[in-house]
């Protein structure tokens, strides 16, 4: 069983689905199996990451700016603009892909664990993350 | 049900391996289920990336190039060239497993989404590529 | 069926797991199907490395201390001290979780890949890692 969401968003960051993809896995009963979890773009992402404190989501996002800046004057692909080639790497570096094991009809997420989808794009995006219950 | 690829590589880069995926996953008859793919090295790794425009591809190989350079004073493990510890670092920071939805026996790409082997060595090697399809 | 392993850390760097989480899957008996490897924490993470030899594995930790360094400036989320924002970028570079085709009762691990908790904290800690089987 699979289910597509559509997560709406406005900017670069990182946006919580946490709660979201808890709401298609307990439709799902599913007992005992895998969620996977998958983003069907190149320049947004996956991450999972402290949902405690928005200052350690702040700093992720401030290290990508840094450490993976725009405007680098080896880049060829920039026809998207200064974002483009960016958000290509920034998205190798993080997720496409997560598998969490299912336990008793739920995530198995450890207490500090929150779901993100990386928007690395300037301009707002309606993006799509596939979330997969496979198992018994 | 798995299979294995060999991919023939000729150096560093990206190289498509999106149909090969298909082909194998086509072969299972798997309605609703997942693709797991998943590369036997430690000096190639797995990507999805962009596959429309190949100006993209290669700025990722050359980010690389300049981000995890050969050659640091720092290294041990120099026993196999100056492109054997990069390789390590670079499928670190990339994929050893990728998962990805089945829905109606199709694989849930996005529009743009290809899937990459990266070789990371400068010489040619043949690579092995696990290909499993699970569910019914 | 899944399981939790209690890995305890002492400070920073790769410890192998390759050879519990063989334990874990062995005594599951799912001949076909895949293991899901998943880290319930965000300053902890998961690699698949090369295990032959040890130098390796020292650079790859050597490389993250200079590539992701403590006392950035920038950095606000420092309440639990220097290590702990790098701690959640590393984290994010390399694996939360990891998906391993078994065949035959066994996984498709490569010769040389070794299966790593990569413990990001100076402190130790004991940490949770579940093990999954999927499959028939």
């Amino acid at each position: 069983m699979a289910a597509t969401l559509q997560i709406q968003t406005d900017g670069k960051g990182l946006y919580e689905i946490t709660d979201r993809v808890h709401e298609v896995i307990a439709s799902m009963e599913v007992d005992d199996g895998v969620c996977v979890v998958f983003v069907q773009h190149t320049s947004a992402s996956l991450t999972i990451q402290e949902n405690a404190d928005p200052s350690a989501r702040r700093d992720l996002e401030g290290w990508m700016e840094r450490s993976v800046p725009e405007g680098q004057p080896e880049f060829t692909h920039t026809m998207e603009g200064a974002d483009d080639m960016p958000s290509h790497i920034r998205s190798m570096l993080t997720d496409v892909s997560l598998s969490i094991p299912i336990v008793d009809g739920r995530l198995t997420l450890g207490t500090w664990q929150g779901i993100y989808l990386f928007e690395h794009r300037a301009e707002s995006h309606r993006r799509r993350v596939v979330v997969q219950a496979l198992g018994a």
